[in-house]
């Protein structure tokens, strides 16, 4: 079986794409507050934008909202991506974004509820836990996690941005003062937590979700973990800057990151059209980077 | 109206008990792996030990991989829940152990989802999305929270043990040697978790989640955190020592611990001797360290 990242990367040359188009049936944009308006917002984007789908992204959220109903909407919804899928001839995965972090056979409950109750390709997780939070989801190498490391949101520095130490760094000495010793060097708790990523990658299954608002945070990322995806929020209606972004988190190959968009897509008057174009402009500053290599 | 930590504070004089009854009904245990088997074993379990809970906690992983019926039946042993408080006269909190964690609308999305569409009073929730991802859920003085901090599992130190450097530590020099000087003072990310929730907390409702089976980490975050409430998992099933426990954990007034067990209650013989029990031993080592101040 193909490993996740595997799967992803063909279905992003099928469409030559790099989005992730977003399900978020937030409900001050659905016609009634009901799971049926939630279910029918996002089955009319999917049809829409399908064509230019590296990913669907639902965001649970939107769904547990409306309760039972909600994940019957859920479920519909997903399955509709796999119909979808078929009429094309080419699989798009399905990402649970659902930020789930528990430990032991409730670690376990939470996957098989993602991958075999809803069908879902992968599903994004909080790190805060550790690695064995994570083992039940990454077991079967063609399910595959995001693992939040520096996320978009304003607040995020509270914890991602601390100073942490690195056990295994040497002390170093300062040039200028011999009576000066520092201890080992230090860098944030997300650049720690990409590290970590990128050793516990053997299935190529884990990948990383870094806003795509912190272009220098992208940039020490990619440095820690030069193999991983990245799921980049930020561009569109959360304001990052693409080009600025591309240029900081694009793997040498020109893969490597999706980007998600909701609001910018779903809002517009035709999302299809809407998708269309910020697909080609993300394809034509990456052939611009690649041009210049 | 009263906050959260209030209201669970009446609870737990109502009732002499720092008992959390978990409601996992983890489908090893169930007598068909089905929604419904999942809600009757819960029903039981509520009607059995309610006498002895100063709280519920269900968790959200075990209904959620039955998917909408699930969710129908996690609602149903909510409601039998406030059933039950009201027949008693005693109003048991419903803490949803949910972990859950994201930024902005769609926080708010889970918010509503747990004290709107479930009822719950409290819920679980990571901390590493920062303050703004906690906000939505603590608007309201009467619902709650517990934030992870030190967790009960093996991996929690991936994360939460890493040494963190303090912005605001003043530069310490060594008594014994003038030549060396100290950077900053570091503390495990945990512990600055634990500080920046006491911070938080200016409408008495925010708790911690620190795992009884680190007594160390238990001892640090009671004295980085002083008034918070400690949801601690792992005495019973997980092994942790009781006593070291309370005596590392509990506030100076006998308060501001919650002790979640749910396996070795939910698979006794008879769940509402084996809650009386353990209520017991607790009181009477509770009395034995008040005896001694």
């Amino acid at each position: 079986m193909e490993s996740f990242f595997t799967f992803l990367e063909k279905r992003v040359d099928d469409c030559s794409s790099l989005l992730c188009i977003g399900l978020d049936p937030y409900v001050n944009d659905l016609s009634e507050p009901t799971a049926a308006s939630a279910r029918d917002f996002c089955l009319n984007l999917v049809k829409q934008t399908s064509r230019y789908a590296a990913a669907f992204k639902p965001n649970t959220a939107f769904f547990e909202v409306f309760g039972a109903d909600g994940w019957t909407a859920l479920k519909d919804v997903i399955d509709a991506i796999q119909e979808e899928s078929n009429r094309m001839g080419s699989m798009i995965p399905v990402i649970l974004d659902a930020k789930r972090g528990d430990i032991a056979s409730t670690a376990e409950a939470y996957a098989k509820s993602a991958f075999e109750t809803l069908g879902a390709h992968c599903i994004t997780l909080s790190p805060y836990l550790g690695k064995d939070s994570i083992e039940p989801f990454i077991q079967k190498s063609e399910k595959g996690v995001f693992l939040l490391c520096k996320t978009s949101n304003p607040g995020s520095g509270d914890l991602q941005d601390v100073m942490v130490t690195m056990d295994n760094s040497p002390l170093t000495m300062e040039d200028n003062s011999s009576s000066i010793v520092h201890g080992p060097s230090s860098v944030p708790l997300y650049e720690h937590v990409a590290k970590l990523a990128q050793t516990w990658n053997t299935k190529n299954n884990i990948g990383l979700v870094v806003g795509a608002t912190h272009i220098d945070a992208t940039k020490r990322v990619r440095l820690a973990a030069p193999d991983l995806w990245f799921l980049a929020p930020g561009v569109g209606a959360q304001g990052g800057e693409l080009e600025s972004a591309l240029k900081a988190g694009l793997r040498k190959d020109g893969k490597g990151m999706l980007l998600p968009v909701s609001r910018s897509i779903a809002r517009a008057e035709k999302p299809g059209i809407a998708a269309a174009e910020l697909r080609d402009q993300i394809l034509a500053i990456r052939s611009s980077m690649i041009g210049h290599r």
